[in-house]
């Protein structure tokens, strides 16, 4: 990718006992950050050493952030991270990705899950939307877009660089179409539903590839039913239920556009006509519903995360017992309640927990017959087990 | 059930607040256990109060075991436990799973988490498999029995009363035919195969519902390859993946009957000439196809409880870090590896720590693309998180 030589960054000693176990990354507190590395430009390539001179890998390199080093490869024969290299680990997640859906809606790159630090791809068919969230990802970024082009041959691709990690990494925040045309609607198949997409405004890439399991087992659960949506988005819970035959659906969200496109959505599927759609914050409704003394069949509780930061955490878990609690009024005798956090900063124990706690506050029983976190096109590296950011539960209650 | 007068047990004062935030459980240490209450015959019903008087609910009681008393009902109108309340929680078990489910192969009731503690019932078809694994249930067996006779109007019913849980409870172990005629062959059919199943002679009820989906999952990857498979037991994974197009499975196992089984299973579905079974000890038959050069394009790794009480977790943790090592070795480059710990001993993330470890220790790399426990027919009660038992990881290996 880079012409100029690669250069070396060395442990301090006794800092590379977690790498040599395999763990991706070095923080800044471990690296010798003497004056040559502090010139490294962020995102540059480097070399990995012990502080002896043993190779431990080549890595990306961005001095102004905690995790300063994530390595790419600890083969000593890859001498550089090339178009070459990115079409090789792209091609591994494409496999998986075609050996596990029968249409090209996925994430097709989940970043260390995939070897592929900092980037996260997702395939909407024949678009492709690419988030750099690292330095290191924006230095590879132009390479990045020619091996997806030869590998997949998009119509076009989105550079989404609007994420807050990029805040972390001294990036700028920008969006823009990076290769190709965008076509005049973009669409997402999912469970028998068409859905419009808005990669250009949407949140995060345009749509949350990491439920679609979830999805589909509410929907199963759903049919035949009345379902309240909180948090809806795009309205991708209620639309797959209605299609799987639920009777009707209330989407709720505090954001006119993307209940817009829930509305576009449903239209497109012919399911318009059971759906109502409310703009309103999460909780206020949720009282507005409970005071009127209103029930549903299921109940799905999908918030943005209420812990950005580690000091968010108690605050936050507070909110998810109450969400839980006010789901769980929600929901009628006999009914499910799905309900999910997409913090990394909450733990899945604690979250159980509070989940567990605000069912009990509700003066409701009931039983968790699913659990889990986002699919398979997300993968996970196993010594980054806090990178599996989302959890969820569904509970049958009595 | 019983004609007896109900009597009650107190909770000693401080000791409600659990059981009024929704925990089923009351330890032994927890209750007033007076002459009187030790006089309670073991398994009966009492009116569980709190010290000042305050009804908590209706519970079985057992004075001989840790975990003495188990809710049964909050609800003040429920007055005894008869086949009439049996009925309510079976018919909301078997419309749960009848959503879930196209054929009637599944687990019925989870105890606790089917609000029916002790009772752990499995649906093979028109043959049910009832195990007891408390007094209370044990006192409640011959109403459940009527009680599922009515419902699901099964050809036999089988008692499986020979878990180790039955020791804790002071009950003694035996395998019987309850109910009806066992018909000549007992099958569950899963992903596309018939197995047969002996409800008197295999493990646990003669089948293991619990890793279902995880088969699955892992039939869709092991299409086109070789499959090694550890700890087979009657091969559930084997068969569903050869079913699903892989082109060859080794089978390894240390019980001939579970093996005989197998073979049987995949005779009947023509599947046995892609099979290969061989006896023998998990560690050894792994270090013998290592010492082979062996490696396989999906490797299962599905051994026993390595932690059958919590003095055993230090060793198990090895052991699970051995095992993730070696099937690692026996993974081929791009192929996968489904990897389980059974035991409620061992935590979630204890489990996940050593899965890496052992994959690091085998010098290889790679991602968690599924994680998971039992599936939707094996509900846990939310403040019983420690009973869902299973966890599992399927891993990606460069």
């Amino acid at each position: 990718m880079t012409d100029a030589p690669i250069q070396t960054i060395q442990l301090l000693a006794g800092h590379d006992r977690r790498i040599a176990g395999g763990h991706p990354w070095a923080y800044s507190n471990e690296l010798k950050l003497d004056a040559a590395a502090k010139a490294i430009a962020p995102g540059a390539l480097v070399h990995l050493t012990r502080i002896d001179g043993k190779p431990m890998g080549l890595a990306t390199f961005n001095k102004n952030t905690l995790i300063a080093a994530r390595l790419m490869s600890r083969d000593p024969a890859v001498t550089t991270i090339d178009q070459g290299f990115l079409h090789r680990r792209l091609a591994a997640a494409l496999a998986l990705r075609q050996r596990l859906f029968a249409e090209p809606y996925y994430r097709l790159v989940h970043s260390e899950g995939d070897g592929l630090p900092g980037f996260i791809i997702d395939r909407f068919g024949d678009v492709v939307v690419v988030q750099a969230n690292t330095a290191g990802a924006e230095h590879l970024t132009e390479a990045m877009l020619d091996a997806l082009e030869a590998m997949v041959q998009p119509r076009a691709i989105v550079l989404r660089n609007d994420s807050s990690y990029r805040d972390l990494e001294g990036l700028s925040r920008s969006i823009r179409l990076a290769r190709g045309v965008l076509p005049a609607q973009i669409e997402v198949k999912e469970h028998g539903v068409r859905h419009l997409v808005e990669p250009l405004d949407g949140q995060k890439t345009g749509w949350f590839f990491d439920l679609h399991d979830a999805r589909g087992l509410m929907a199963r659960l759903a049919a035949g039913g009345r379902m309240l949506d909180l948090c809806c988005n795009t309205g991708a819970f209620s639309l797959a239920a209605l299609a799987a035959g639920a009777e009707q659906a209330l989407l709720v969200d505090r954001s006119d556009s993307s209940l817009a496109q829930a509305s576009a959505s449903a239209a497109l599927n012919g399911l318009a006509a059971r759906t109502e759609i409310r703009r309103g914050d999460l909780f206020d409704e949720a009282d507005r519903l409970s005071h009127a003394g209103r029930q549903f069949d299921t109940v799905i509780a999908d918030p943005p995360s209420f812990a950005k930061s580690r000091r968010d955490v108690p605050q936050a878990l507070k909110a998810y017992r109450k969400l839980a609690r006010q789901a769980a009024l929600l929901t009628a005798p006999g009914g499910f309640l799905f309900i999910a956090s997409c913090s990394h900063n909450i733990e899945t124990e604690a979250f159980g927990t509070e989940v567990a706690r605000g069912i009990a506050g509700a003066a409701r029983e009931g039983r968790i017959i699913a659990a889990g976190g986002a699919g398979a096109d997300h993968p996970v590296h196993p010594l980054l087990p806090e990178t599996g950011y989302l959890k969820w539960q569904v509970l049958a209650l009595d």
